[in-house]
């Protein structure tokens, strides 16, 4: 049963396990650049899907695409205080703008002679260089409001990475929205929320929790930030997604004012939103498992994998010619509005039991398997990637056996993963039951648990257990989570619960 | 006739009318970073519509997609020595990891404690940080081939930029690929090349001599470049898209061996490929005129704009329900594999009048009128953006028509390109006519002419004539063009014409 497939068992060491899971399955790998990741096409079949999805979405909610410089002058980064402290830290600072050949050796050098006037940032994120040219198209109320989305990569240099989790180049789509009133970019910053949560509920089928973050987790440079908050299988908090009403601090920064329909000039408001190829890595920390990537059949790069088996080249055509019409009736039929992406293994030096141990690895759906005398009795062999019994089925039902059981799988995963988050939420009314949670190296799940509303008491909180506010719910978990109640640090009162938990 | 949109005319200053479209049509504007554009909805929608149609092509000839870091480390330029001739010269260095408050001021400082070990080029493309992954990946025959495509933003530091022609920054996708024989990485470089004519003239309508690159104008690093080649209006030719046969060069840079079939250690074949958002500017050069931006169909962001007219509100609802009900027909019966990109124009604020010149400036292929005297007696009227009578059509057959229409526009763009290029396509084969051609600032179309081979040659005509070799002609523009005959510049033998012009 114990098959070597060189992946460290979940119960051993989640760290690596997940590492293993990442490089095993082909979705990502280290590349020489310290931080930088390769996506491998099977990682990177998965972030397509996610961009289709999301795209669709964005577009229906009436966005378009536009795209926007990699560099932001350093002197645009200094332009809104909040946002200069969060993002200038640690980034990727282009200084000339040639190199040549090195007089005094080998090897290329950097050309003093080329050294820009000012230096260049590569984007952390765009909310400068974008509002430095909304501020020109933007002039009137009948200019607004503005719907962009952008599909980027961004640059941030973070010091301790983890692939798809925490990278220091990674791509990502950004949202930037202009606004005439907070009214609208508050219903703009909610709309984006929730078409998030969609992605994640629906298309992950990873529950979250969407709330809003506290002052001390927000947005640099945001009025107030939401978020959408997952739960791994190692009990920590991942955040998904975020949308951020930015008020008119951009606009304010940058001078972008309009006139109104009664002839007054004022500032826009703003809004802008995330997510990121992080969404892969919150994906595998869902859902997968020690035989490797679990995929929920919307974001599956790999939905059926056929096997067709035969000892000589005789048997083998017929079961590949077999394999092919079953794959073509897959494709035909489709699910959820797309063909069925179907995938017949005919690859020749490997053994069957190597194919089954390989495509439950890279995370296919189901396996068919199709030998000669399920060929003689007109049947196949539909195996699970998730826990459950082969079952053999008449050829002449696979096709729809087939598109019912990723329809119930992905139903599966995502009762499966609320399951596991409503084992793992509790509600904690006391200091020494708080710090007993989140005592030692694991998790501690999501605790909804009184706050009194201060900076002071969270970082106090923070540094006592590692356990953050990752959101406070904008809907109660449960009847009673809004009442209000005592601080579980301080003691004073509070309005209601927030979730804490420790964070990736 | 004169309306004032704007635009200098073509006859007047071709390159101001190019700068006139691409900011009036809202295709791109230039950027606060210096040779860096911002690509706006309009525009960015064409690039989408190229990406999905070249992106089902590069997956119909097998080709998965991937990422690659955007740093390249300097040493990898280092490896292949043609290629760092060619790339090194004027690329960003990001030299730093931080900014930091200055301390003797205001706003921030590159800090100089955050300086990197060793400097990252952003990729002006990705050979090297590819081929050092690969050679990781490679070991066996059986590992190939890698048949890997990768869409990305590039940087090469140009110092003189032109929107879509010519960005410090831009958008494009490069294939690249190993082989374990010459032949193979032949007949891939070959293959991708015919799926870029394809490409250009399918869905461009544009017409393209492919060829193969002379020695002076081949990629830095390859063993030959093929090309396709368009003719803007001004007679100027544009380089596409080129796809590079790489021979073993980087494989020996990087020390990507396998082990064959037979057993031997052998270096590894290598091809890439690539168009850019060049292809943008390209499209404009090929059909724009003075009323403004012209998209062929296939790549038109709005191929239909209805516009529903009516002084008063009970009117207008009428039109407009008309005009909904025709575009949710044309959405439905499609055009081409997809439904038809239709926008009803239900602006308040503008005129018909002013609505009919702004999807001319716009490129929507055909307009719609729609007014209450059309109501009344079932008919809509469609008016072509090409020269051409508006036509009165029953309400009932309009969507079909329209959808004829669209195809026969199509065809009817490539035709007129195609006629553009023959009456621009001239053989000379004296010196003296050869000078004259090209004389003066303008085009000169194309040359055919023959070349002694060398790259004397090569330079001294470009230094006399502006003119360079495009390429040379895998299959012969008219019978006799592959036959020997005398250098046009030195008299000396030639195996056949080539071609030439000035180029963008």
């Amino acid at each position: 049963m114990s098959k070597n497939l060189g992946i460290t068992p979940q119960a051993e060491d989640y760290s690596a396990w997940y590492n293993d899971i990442v490089v095993r399955a082909d979705l990502a790998e280290d590349s020489a650049v310290r931080g930088c990741m390769v996506i491998k096409p099977h990682g990177y079949a998965i972030w397509e899907l996610m961009q289709r999805a999301l795209d669709n979405m964005f577009k229906e909610t009436g966005h378009q695409n536009a795209y926007f410089p990699l560099f932001v002058p350093k002197s645009f980064l200094e332009k809104e205080a909040d946002h200069v402290e969060g993002f200038a830290k640690e980034c990727a600072v282009v200084t000339h703008h040639r190199l040549k050949a090195n007089p005094n050796g080998k090897g290329l050098i950097v050309d003093p002679d080329a050294k820009l006037e000012e230096e260049l940032i590569i984007r952390p994120t765009s909310e400068t260089i974008i509002w430095n040219t909304y501020t020109k198209w933007i002039q009137s109320y009948r200019d607004l409001p503005i719907l962009i989305n952008q599909w980027a990569n961004v640059v941030r240099w973070e010091m301790r990475t983890r692939k798809f989790l925490r990278t220091a180049e990674f791509l990502w789509q950004e949202g930037h929205t202009a606004h005439a009133t907070y009214e609208e970019a508050e219903e703009e910053a909610m709309q984006m929320l929730n078409v998030y949560r969609r992605f994640a509920e629906h298309f992950m089928a990873v529950p979250v929790i969407a709330g809003v973050k506290s002052e001390g987790e927000k947005f640099a440079g945001a009025d107030h930030t939401y978020t959408i908050e997952a739960l791994t299988q190692d009990l920590r908090a991942i955040q998904a997604g975020t949308s951020h009403h930015l008020g008119q601090n951009f606009a304010k920064a940058f001078g972008t004012q309009f006139q109104s329909k009664e002839g007054k000039l004022e500032y826009v408001y703003a809004t802008s939103w995330g997510v990121s190829t992080r969404l892969i890595g919150t994906l595998i920390m869902a859902h997968s498992d020690d035989k490797g990537f679990v995929a929920p059949p919307r974001l599956a790069p790999v939905q059926i994998a056929i096997i067709p088996m035969g000892r000589d080249e005789e048997t083998r055509a017929k079961t590949i010619g077999a394999a092919d019409a079953l794959a073509a009736e897959l494709k035909a039929m489709g699910w959820d509005g797309v063909p069925v992406r179907v995938k017949v293994d005919t690859r020749e030096k490997e053994s069957p039991g190597f194919k089954h141990n390989d495509w439950e690895l890279h995370g296919a759906c189901f396996r068919v398997e199709l030998g000669p005398r399920d060929l003689e009795s007109g049947s196949v062999v539909i195996a699970p990637r998730l826990a459950g019994e082969k079952e053999t089925v008449p050829m002449a039902d696979a096709a729809r056996v087939l598109v019912e059981k990723l329809g119930a799988m992905q139903d599966e995963l995502y009762q499966r993963a609320l399951a596991h988050r409503e084992a793992n939420t509790c509600r904690i009314d006391t200091w020494e039951e708080f710090t007993a949670k989140f005592a030692g190296e694991g998790g501690g799940g999501f605790v909804l648990a009184h706050w009194d509303g201060t900076q002071e008491t969270e970082d106090a909180i923070s540094a006592a257990t590692k356990a953050t506010i990752r959101a406070i719910p904008l809907v109660p978990l449960a009847p009673g989570d809004d009442e209000p109640g005592t601080c579980v640090f301080s003691g004073k009162p509070s309005k209601g619960r927030v979730v804490f938990a420790k964070a990736y």
